[in-house]
């Protein structure tokens, strides 16, 4: 009798039931994008089952800007490279007549884009390079912890989608590797994914500088160089998955069409596959965009969603909610 | 009552003892290295110690040629390279007159040594790129699986070293996550890792070529470029560690100079931190070589490990058998 009690807990304790954990989707409204995941998993992790897959080929990847969090009315990392320049500009008199810093300090945002995609790489080097890696972390730490999104008034860090919180947290209760695959700056990320999104450093993939490991006054450090690494968008991303992780997903999830082949990737392999479309419906609550925005392009993605059945969420439908700081306002 | 025999169950069940897990360094003989090992994994795990550390720091890196497996008469991968050129050969007409491949056609060794390092690059080039990254793995499965290593006459990967597996499942038992951080290729680790050492891919950090992605005929896939991306060894170790990992190994393991950065990089992080070098003194049971060796050239970090007093592994003496095939003759 005793023995029967204590091999009960035991499984009790290893074991979370399917139906407990797939409540857990709980600002999921049962739409059909709920339907495609709750399905999904339940079928590749029933054992015996055909389409059951080990835990360890589980492997889900997530594009950040746009799906993870919110990537309006900027990339929440040019916002920052933005900041961080205005820091530095006392210490660059010259940055005074030349672009994009003067832009940038003018606060002049059609010349800022007038310096198109030079002009970006010119500021993302000037703030993201020429530190040790250790002095970017807290650089980085630093401004999350104090910069405010400016329509919500709220560190960027607030603005990550619940329902997407929820589908990390379910995944991994089922034995998934949740990754981050973004076209954002892997350096930018790693301070807080794991806070934040519950995602180590070394489960963040992303588009990088070039470093180089040298002895400072007797100390080891990495040096960040002004020189593109790798860029983890488009194309790229099934190469960094490939470079990174080193085996093919069996769930993705994006927003863009900078993440299209990371789900035409996915979709290729055999077996049970999962790729998902966060689709920006709604402008009240987030923002709307799709085909005719520069920030979250979503057009050729899409086309491909619909051809082959893939799954794409409509936020306005589909999700209760959109941030977690918005929780007890239902 | 039966509350207290269930929590004492479940606690049983989760918390494997410290002496049980270490006895487990069978072929480890009582010398100081496995005391170092076993002294440090003790630190380190002791929950209130003081110098405990949590679950997810505990990163512990291993090089893998003369760390893991034997790297003599000469690199398991440059082998590898010599045996596909070898079988390449014969669609290759022009290499009869062309070095380095006439140097490996006609098993010209001094001539293949002449052509110095372009004519390896070249060899690696010719054998690693110019296919898609699945027709890659499955040509180094069928070399893995059939090649001969010349003095034991057994497949290669029965050259790993028996102390160093039960290392690995020692440390994983202890929640260590073990990965490779290897000047070898990535993507000539990636195959076999998992079941030569329980390492899974994304746990494999090494040198790489560049890859691009494309669909041919419908189907999306990885193709491997004769073009350098990223060379794993000396100061590249801690930049590839940071680049992959993204946080500094709480432990190392190496065996020659090309480790001798990783090893700095992670000794100079705060709190326990255990820096281990393999030294070959065997010249009956392995190979015994180290200042004056090209391959597995030991000798600033050897003086950096005196000085500092790492640990340093004298194969011959502190290793009960080097290979698992040799356990049942001891």
């Amino acid at each position: 009798m005793i023995a029967r009690i204590i091999i009960t807990a035991l499984v009790a304790a290893c074991v979370l039931p399917q139906e407990a954990v797939a409540g857990q989707l709980e600002s999921w409204n049962d739409g059909p994008s709920k339907a495609a995941i709750v399905d999904f998993v339940t079928r590749v992790t029933a054992v015996g089952g055909p389409d059951y897959i080990p835990q360890e080929q589980r492997i889900a990847t997530f594009d950040n800007d746009g799906t993870l969090w919110s990537e309006q009315p900027l990339y929440f990392q040019l916002a920052f490279a933005i900041d961080r320049v205005k820091a530095l500009a006392p210490r660059h008199p010259e940055w005074k007549n030349q672009e994009p810093f003067k832009a940038v300090i003018d606060n002049d945002k059609k010349a800022l884009l007038a310096s198109g995609k030079k002009g970006l790489l010119q500021l993302m080097m000037a703030s993201h390079a020429g530190m040790t890696a250790r002095q970017f972390r807290d650089i980085v730490n630093a401004w999350v912890a104090t910069a405010k999104h400016p329509r919500f008034n709220r560190p960027y860090t607030d603005l990550v989608f619940q329902p997407m919180l929820e589908l990390l947290a379910y995944l991994r209760a089922n034995d998934f590797k949740t990754y981050i695959v973004s076209g954002g700056g892997i350096a930018f990320m790693r301070p807080w994914a794991q806070k934040v999104y519950g995602i180590p450093p070394e489960q963040v993939v992303g588009s990088s500088i070039k470093t180089t490991f040298e002895i400072r006054d007797g100390e080891p450090v990495i040096v960040r160089l002004p020189e593109i690494d790798f860029i983890d968008d488009k194309a790229g991303k099934p190469v960094g998955i490939h470079k990174f992780i080193g085996r093919r997903p069996i769930a993705a999830f994006g927003n863009s069409d900078g993440d299209h082949q990371m789900l035409q990737w996915t979709m290729a392999g055999k077996g049970a596959r999962l790729a998902v479309l966060i689709h920006h419906t709604d402008a009240k609550r987030e923002w709307a965009y799709d085909r005719k925005s520069k920030i979250g392009h979503l057009d050729k993605a899409w086309d491909e969603a619909i051809e082959k059945g893939w799954t794409v969420v409509d936020m306005k439908k589909e999700w209760k909610v959109i941030y977690p700081f918005q929780m007890n306002k239902q």
